[in-house]
């Protein structure tokens, strides 16, 4: 019987390279690390910080995105903004993802004819 | 600059969770690993044998295939099935895969707003 515990190994799995797309769209707009996890949660992906705000410094680090410090706060915040390279490796994995579902769909109706 | 190495990371992460997918739905109809691999390919899911082999005898431990050896060829073969526990899970699996559809559209649309 398939526990709880092997749904979520398999939810988590599906999603973990889906944080990476949520993350480069919605850093088309800047932001900074705890902001960007309030409106991925907000809109539907739940991450944790520990997981996030490593994610965000290997994209930096990739060239996925670029940073700068805003220091006209008191507390100076580092934003993250999607860069060219990231818009550009964004668009291969939204059609990737675009063609997962339709070779799921093709599957589901291979398997059923 | 994002190399061709880094997308091709990016891809397989986004890929890794959707073979689970694609084979609890093409199990549906039992089939052995080598046809398996065969079929997902076709569909759109290209598959390594040493990925996919080791999926199955997991997905068979926790209890989302069932196996049967068919010992009528010459050469006998185990054919795997999705069990009912699995056809539970693909559905919860499918059902996230369209909400991340929908959570992504949100965010596109929430950041051009």
């Amino acid at each position: 019987m398939a526990s709880d515990e092997v749904l979520r190994t398999h939810l988590q799995e599906l999603r973990r390279g889906t944080v990476v797309v949520a993350s480069l769209i919605a850093l088309r707009h800047p932001d900074y690390g705890y902001s960007l996890l309030q409106r991925l949660t907000g809109h539907g992906f739940p991450v944790d910080a520990n997981t996030l705000y490593p994610l965000l410094r290997r994209l930096e680090e990739q060239g996925l995105l670029t940073s700068e410090w805003n220091t006209e706060e008191s507390r100076p915040r580092k934003f993250y903004r999607t860069s060219d390279e990231g818009e550009s490796v964004l668009h291969r994995l939204l059609d990737d993802l675009a063609a997962v579902q339709t070779s799921l769909t093709g599957l589901i109706e291979g398997v059923e004819r």
